[in-house]
């Protein structure tokens, strides 16, 4: 596990990821599932360590996955929930993280419901000159890159087990399905997808794309290079896709009368069976989770692993997270 | 601590269990009570091993006791509310499950309001072929093993510390008092308890017994084989028993007319010093806790450590669910 | 790390706290500050050994701080928050309490929203005859002992880092400013500083002094040997002050009408650049946190790392904290 080509201290955002820096984390990832593989799961890379989770918006998921990425590296974790802090006392965000860099933290894992509150996070610490580590675990719809970097380990595994590297995905044809607007896994996906010279093909009803492609809103456009395309059916983005990466559809979107039914969604842009023989034979599904099962993806294909890779992103989720504390953990010099 | 007698997966319910199986608990549990005395009180058996506290019903009492018993494995553990979790976004209990599979879970350990779940759980994970153990921890008014299993192991060590085994049960008579048709505690209790040979007797106003036992509910019944026997009143539940197991009484209950008044209930259900002179000299009361103090036992009588379990049935209850932990985890081949 | 002049078993109050005592911790803390700064922060001490942080009261702060503290000597812990509990089901304090008893645990970090539950609880583990350690981590308004001497810890540190100790402290002039009445942490302080030779000035509006002092209240008063003061303004407080200590405004009092309007207070008794021309030239400023920037203290002020001590306070917390789970954990004898 050499990490020569790493040099980020913070992992915010994918938008100035580079390849050497994708291939860092495939790999380190890589060999952590090898050490996942074994009985005793536990290597003490981070011992004596801190790792606070600090989870200003609920989450059992990605909390969940980040502890026990934290605990196999020997980590000592703190779980911080908004609902019982001090927030509540009318301390700020900022002092919050100085409590628990004062504490003696080494990385601090972040989700927000505002988007760049990690990134705000991130600079404090900097103007501080402290060792410290940001995380960024999902901040608002901007991005969320341990999300990302699990789905494109997850694909790349599967294209080459032995040696996931990004240029596996060269010419490869994804599509991302769903409410695109709303999604930071979308946007950090986006990042990953364009920089591996992936064939990018967007999905979605015109009310759940992002303004930003306002401009690009006519059908079948391709927005960048011929590596971006839109699509306000679904069809077009399927055909001959070799991967599918259907979004969480929030119901809430519902009330906001940006969706018409969630049975309409689902006949309109439901992955089901049916609708993958448009795409390559050996297609493969993907979802960030929780799914709606019948609503943006068919519960029996869900659950089929002959298409379905849901269950793997979760197992590489754990791999991709210990890769990523690893690397920002152990660069530290003291 | 040879586990050639434990063939079992899943620990769901004891409707099952066999002699065996029950001395293979009281044992292990016994050789855990002991390192429990030790001043460090742990062992390295499932170091690495991942035990997932997935309660989707609040508790602090149970979940602490399994988190703890997982410690002294050294086992990493992860705690689930169901409060803060993705289950309010629509997931399905199933697909919680097998996130937490997926993640390397190695045991669940899952909680319920509702009857069935861990059941379906376990069915769900043999189904996929995976290795995962799932430990029932109280479904609804089903079942809740591991507190049977303990009552059982303080009930044996009491009457043969080295040795704790089922047959020393044999003949003994215990009375079991309270709202019985509520109590998943009961429902395991029964099965332990006639499984050991001893005379079980019921005792509770007519309101408060399974309506299974409808068919039998005239006073003074033998159900089972002169086994098990049904009393609308105290008295003869208490008369020359050896064992006292006194009941939560849940104070909703009240709200639904299934009693008159707290009151009334300690008078005719409670227990205390001077009803206790009804049973053999040396008669132990045991309650599951947590207790309403001067309802279903008088506050006093809680506090003797001549009479009362109480306490005793909390660190055995450690003890037997590192035994549960042991025997399911430690039976993984890799 | 010798302790030969320690021989308490619970940490309740400073009421009581002799002069050896005082130094154990500060020198047991300095030795662990030193830990703190390895890249393994970790030390075998407490291993197998159980801290059960029962916070009835909701923290994240000292929580987290003693949660850190319990791992980095090794220690398991537990954690339990009211919210989630038993208590809710009519269970008793004091029966929680002996429930993590009986389930192994070695040491109790107690908050309470009532002054004296920690009291109660440390003695009816007396009674019980049992070597569970009681720590009172804030209970009502009445003392939150780890707080102080984490404040006496910091200052000690800065007046001589190798041998931090209380007899520093004399001479020196303290002022405490703010909301007395309701201060746990203020109570605790005036102990430890009046301990120390130090000269204390306590400076509040009448409304938010304590009712104690009320036989005291005219301005100006020396109200214990020269060494206790009280001020109804600021300035005679910080007048050649060496060191000034804030304490956290619960907005709450405002609604109780104690308080004319946060900007009133800020101007009357906030801590800003301009006021602290008043007190000695190296004047330090210290607050328990969270801090509400702008009223208890000028927002730029509590960033400047020249005059304020709050974050030096925080990491001065878990070395404090280490400190006195070491002296009540290993002084046990098994």
């Amino acid at each position: 596990m050499s990490n020569t080509t790493w040099n980020r201290h913070h992992v915010l955002s994918l938008a100035d990821f580079i390849t050497a820096e994708y291939d860092a984390v495939l790999q380190t990832a890589a060999s952590f599932q090898e050490v996942l593989s074994r009985r005793t799961k536990k290597v003490p890379t981070l011992q004596g360590q801190v790792v606070a989770n600090l989870f200003f918006e609920p989450s059992t998921r990605t909390r969940s996955s980040f502890e026990i990425a934290a605990k196999r590296l020997s980590a000592d974790t703190l779980n911080f929930a908004a609902a019982t802090s001090s927030m509540t006392k009318g301390e700020t965000i900022l002092d919050t993280a100085k409590t628990y860099l004062a504490m003696g933290t080494d990385i601090m894992v972040i989700r927000h419901r505002e988007a760049g509150v990690p990134n705000a996070i991130a600079q404090e610490m900097d103007r501080l000159g402290v060792k410290v580590s940001v995380l960024n675990a999902g901040d608002g719809q901007h991005e969320h890159p341990s999300q990302a970097l699990l789905d494109l380990f997850t694909i790349c595994t599967l294209l080459d087990p032995a040696q996931p590297r990004i240029e596996l995905l060269k010419g490869k044809k994804i599509a991302i399905v769903g409410d695109i607007l709303h999604s930071r896994v979308a946007r950090s996906n986006i990042w990953s997808f364009i920089a591996s010279g992936a064939q990018l093909h967007l999905a979605a009803p015109p009310t759940l794309l992002p303004k930003l492609f306002t401009e690009y809103l006519s059908e079948e456009k391709d927005i960048q290079n011929n590596q971006l395309f839109l699509h306000w059916q679904l069809e077009p983005a399927l055909q001959d896709a070799d991967f599918v990466m259907t979004l969480r559809l929030q119901k809430e979107r519902m009330t906001a009368h940006l969706l018409p039914s969630l049975r309409e969604y689902h006949q309109l842009f439901g992955i089901t069976r049916a609708k993958l023989q448009l795409c390559k034979p050996n297609v493969k599904v993907l979802h960030p989770g929780p799914v709606n099962r019948g609503v943006e993806i068919s519960s029996d294909l869900m659950d089929d692993p002959e298409f379905s890779l849901i269950q793997s992103q979760v197992t590489s989720g754990v791999a991709v997270r210990m890769a990523l504390l690893y690397l920002l953990g152990s660069g530290k010099s003291y």
